[in-house]
């Protein structure tokens, strides 16, 4: 099959690999719909994660079952399924508390990778989410997006305690920060800042539910939140970015009692304790368990309440995938799906 | 008046002081029935929070309300009331959600320091409650818990969300701690490990309620909670100590999805962010909103539900106020009561 390799900085490739095959008992092996390029994946693309060795790429999937190990029990060859970036039992204590990427039999969602024809996707059962039915094709670009970037948009709002007449701001205009826009939306919240300087994601912010735009950053940008807010900051802040100035604004952009929601991998970032001590701030988040997720995401997007699929605005043959990363590294495109 | 001054590390004098005297219409003057020595304030007395002027002692008070200002509605002269460490109006919005010790308007508790014969109190009808009469005088040093380690440890344990059917675990045996410990059978978890290596700290704990005494500490001490939780870890975890070590102590050993809360002041304390992304830990805490849960606890308190009062291991009269520090800063007692 073809399949993507990254090589090191900057050096994504589409290659033939080998057809992946069930291991475990509990494997599937699914054939690609449609993938995608992550936020995630420009960290070893841009060699800020390290790459020592030529490794397969792409954990965002939609697919057909092609084949079930012996132990699949609830997923059949021939249905579409929805998963996500970690493989999950479902079962466990911590699955079952709704933290399936802390499941205790935690595993890499498509450890041949997703930006693939094909792909083994470990704990089928557990991990995997099957549709109604067949989707109608422009359905497709939304299903994907539930298996990351709007699972863990939803699971930032989530953690921020998102809810009806709470303002709500969002640190960071990627695809994850645009889809907790639209999750905040759907959870009924009030108000909902979003902070972008980009005009074409600050009119996607807009279509998602954002009631207002904050063009500015850092203390500039949570003065500006501060103000809408009588002084106080918002109650919710969602933050999709991962960096210590985002993690520090969004702190300091939530009233005492609020809550912070972070989904952005936490790279090089330290959480001052006193500072943080007199904030009064909730802090949860971490790697989203989209699966917890899954089936009412899955549900709003069949009824079509909701389409987030729109974070995608390019389109490209899985052969074309190196200019995918191109362009989201160049931020010439927000979010690139593949159509393998 | 008598009264407690700090003048540089381990110098700490009973001596006269002038009497307060209402300054703002919302003052209250009380008269103090009973005070006691923090944990917080042998920071400064051992240096580590640098003095650079004298300062007036003492953040823990109950006492009878001798004069009130012009602008005080609900409190009355003759009233026993009980207070905390910081002064809250009690109806900004903030205060409202449960966060005095945030309110836009917060003031020191005692500026004139509760180490004292008298004491100004800002924001009377926000800041005191009164007991239902005067109360009898074996209640008084459970009252006077309230006004702190108890509001502080019951906050941490709600911050950690204690509750039915959970696992706890306290790290730190100070008074406060072991309050979290009673807070914590008191809020229904089914099993209360308590961190502690002193033999009459881990009486005490169990006499709170503790089913568990864990004495390792740090990786040890993690390791151990792991073993007692089927290697998940506790639901939830208070941290009632306020160094680097005991913050890791208590994020490791809280399973994903579960609550730290922390009340120990975060003195040179770092969180880090990998770590904690993939934690799936929520952190909650900061200065106990102590307000919000007076009603609740003097209520218990009147009931004889709860005897937080046991943590005071020596009573002093305010005159030996510096052999009260001394007692506490060499762990010769828990915590020390004085009696103006």
């Amino acid at each position: 099959m073809w399949g993507t390799m990254l090589y090191g900085p900057r050096d994504v490739r589409s290659e033939e690999r080998p057809d992946p095959t069930i291991i475990e008992p509990t494997d599937a092996i699914i054939r690609l719909v449609a993938t995608c390029v992550c936020g995630s994946d420009l960290w070893p693309y841009r060699g800020i994660d390290p790459v020592t060795e030529p490794r397969p790429m792409g954990h965002e999937y939609v697919g057909i079952v092609e084949e079930v190990g012996s132990a699949v029990k609830t997923i059949k060859p021939g249905q579409f399924v929805v998963g996500s970036f970690f493989a999950s039992d479902n079962t466990c204590e911590i699955c079952r508390a709704g933290y399936q990427s802390s499941c205790i039999n935690r595993q890499p969602g498509a450890p041949t990778g997703a930006q693939a024809e094909y792909a083994r996707i470990p704990l089928a059962d557990g991990t995997l989410v099957a549709t109604p039915d067949l989707p109608p094709d422009d359905l497709i670009p939304s299903l994907l997006a539930a298996s990351d970037v709007l699972g863990t948009g939803w699971f930032g709002a989530v953690a921020a305690e998102v809810g009806p007449g709470k303002t709500v701001a969002v640190v960071g205009d990627g695809a994850v920060g645009l889809l907790a826009v639209l999750a905040a939306r759907q959870l009924g919240a009030e108000r909902i800042i979003a902070m972008s300087r980009y005009p074409q994601r600050q009119q996607l912010a807009l279509e998602f539910g954002a009631t207002d735009i904050v063009p500015e950053r850092g203390d500039a940008g949570v003065a500006r939140i501060k103000e809408l807010t009588g002084g106080l900051g918002a109650h919710s802040v969602v933050e999709a970015v991962g960096t210590q100035e985002a993690m520090m604004q969004a702190i300091r952009a939530t009233r005492p009692g609020g809550h912070v929601g972070f989904v952005g991998v936490l790279h090089d970032v330290t959480i001052p304790g006193q500072e943080y001590f007199f904030s009064h701030v909730h802090l949860h988040g971490g790697p989203a368990p989209v699966r917890r997720f899954l089936p009412e995401l899955i549900d709003l997007i069949w009824q079509r309440t909701i389409n987030p699929g729109k974070v995608f605005d390019l389109e490209l043959p899985l052969a074309q995938v190196a200019e995918g990363y191109r362009a989201m590294d160049e931020r010439r495109a927000i979010k690139a799906l593949l159509w393998p």
